[in-house]
């Protein structure tokens, strides 16, 4: 009933499960990159297993394990505490999976996993130091309400943070996006929010945190490693890597997606985002390569949300063009030419291009 | 560029293109059809073209044509009139179309375009009345602000009605839903409501209401067509046919989705919807139609709202089994056991089908 992970044969197109992945789950129309912030309902949204049923009166958040006072938290009570919003670009580790070749079987990503939202909640950190983690704590242990079977194991949804990474100041408890509680597929009633990594750091319907002694293993710590093999021990996805995504410019032809252009001034404009460091420069070409052209930086939207680029392009002769940008960080990490492949089809930050036909 | 629609060659996979669909567009998941109306941002979602972006404080629904008095509405205009809230549910014609064999080439829709959202607004009745259509009027053209090409066709989204069912006192112009204001991606500020037809009818972002004295032949009506030939004139899709749909019973399997499920009492519960009548009947069967049973249905949410069903399943042995639903309208009109093909994919109604496994 449940199979290893595995990568399309040669030529393999998408099937009836990946599609069903696609059908469920989804990403953000481009076009919405013009909004600082995602319009509810259009952040992308992945979900392992199904969108757990909670009942907020009933509901608690438990932290336990290696703590000298273990907690047991109303959602009353973490609304009586500190409260924080912050704006945060969040992305699937997937996204552009559907473009590697072979292509790794999963959620068919193309280019639209991420989005942006205003994100309210209690920073985790005081909650951790008021239960007051043991010496020998090395990780803590977030485990959401959504329960599955993946790749033969079956699990509650869980993942890691190392202790210093869970005592960053950003990391917060969430309980509201975009100024209303988090919708259930968001992960009503809270979620963890670890800013500047993946999305699948930031564990939905969070009911428990654990402090445990040793480095935590679970299904999903190794399902999001970058590894060549299936036995490989893998890399750990972690940080966001940089990208650049162009909002689509002109029209769209309904099944192509190819864009339909008029001659004249056209203001490109999209979004760049990464989880290591400042964005600082963004490059555009709208000839699939043979000239980058350096765009205008609006500043960040918050200190881990994405920056609006805009290129002034003179529009002037009919043809096709290929419109591309590429973000480049802090830490001079940028975007490949070329893909490195990994078997679980994670980071595949390659430019994105947007075919474009001009017309008269 | 913009090419004739086509149907896929026998054993081709979803392709580049209609994946490029699913992952801007998305349906319901299934398991939030345990609530009555569908949370923001889970109903299903067709953008045919980019979602446009409109400044609600110039925007101005024009209302003209074969009228005595051309009207220009403002959003405050409209807010100031009689308001209705109604929980209707909706569903893409082409809801299905990725099970039928051939595949007609298009946004690959399994069985999740659906969903049921409390909507608000005002009757469109009294303001055609007091523009006071002209004897001659056929048709009121419905266009959007949502502009593209599609099968070579550059246009803006428009579909009509007749005056008869523009008349209908449960059609509505909404700019809320479920409470809040209408998302850019379900029609800011302005959309159309026609409850018991199909999606496609409910033309977003609103900007004109043209009343004509011919049968309007614009593009969208001739592609929401059953037609078995490209160049048949085809049958116009008007109200949904009536469908019902299972809760996925037990935990998934992340890839395939499968269900799994361990023995003991399971109360089966799903919805079930018709545009052409009162649901009256649902059965279920849990070996793939070896037996139906009747469920027991809730009154509806709703006059055009779906009705729950419910079904107590005493899950005995270990094994696999099949869970179906179908449904019965006041009508007779019922759902198929193989579905009649049609060249645009639309309202397929067959039997859904969830495979379970039942592990001790």
């Amino acid at each position: 009933m449940s199979h290893p992970s595995r990568v399309a044969d040669a030529g393999e197109a998408v099937g009836f499960d990946e599609l069903g992945l696609a059908a469920r789950n989804h990403g953000m129309p481009l076009e919405l990159m013009r909004e600082d912030v995602t319009p509810l309902g259009a952040h992308y949204l992945l979900t392992h297993y199904d969108i757990p049923a909670v009942d907020a009166a009933t509901w608690r958040l438990e932290v336990n394990g290696l703590v000298r006072t273990p907690r047991s938290l109303s959602l009353e009570d973490l609304r009586a505490r500190s409260v924080t919003t912050s704006t945060v670009t969040m992305e699937c580790a997937g996204n552009g999976r559907a473009r590697l070749l072979p292509r790794p079987v999963s959620q068919p990503w193309l280019h639209e996993a991420v989005g942006t939202m205003s994100w309210t909640g209690t920073p985790l950190r005081p909650i951790l130091e008021e239960a007051g983690l043991s010496e020998e704590v090395a990780d803590l242990v977030f485990t959401g309400a959504d329960h599955g079977v993946e790749r033969g194991v079956e699990q509650d949804y869980a993942r890691s943070l190392r202790v210093e990474e869970a005592m960053r100041a950003d990391v917060l408890l969430v309980w509201g996006c975009n100024g209303v509680d988090l919708p259930p597929q968001h992960g009503f009633p809270l979620r963890l929010l670890v800013p500047g990594w993946y999305g699948m750091a930031s564990v939905k319907w969070l009911r428990r945190i654990e402090a445990v002694s040793s480095r935590f293993d679970g299904y999903q710590m190794r399902a999001y490693s970058l590894r060549q093999h299936i036995d490989d021990e893998g890399e750990a996805l972690t940080r966001i890597a940089p990208r650049a995504l162009v909002v689509p410019p002109g029209f769209p032809d309904f099944m192509s997606r190819r864009r339909v252009l008029r001659p004249g001034p056209c203001l490109l404009e999209g979004r760049a985002w990464s989880g290591w460091g400042e964005v600082t420069t963004v490059e555009v070409t709208v000839d699939g390569g043979g000239t980058w052209h350096r765009a205008q930086l609006d500043p960040p939207v918050d200190r881990w949300a994405w920056r609006r680029f805009t290129f002034p392009w003179d529009v002037t002769g009919e043809g096709s063009y290929a419109v591309s940008a590429r973000a480049t960080d802090a830490t001079r990490r940028t975007q490949p030419a070329e893909q490195p492949w990994n078997r679980g089809g994670f980071a595949n930050t390659c430019v994105q291009r947007l075919d474009v036909t001009v017309i008269a």
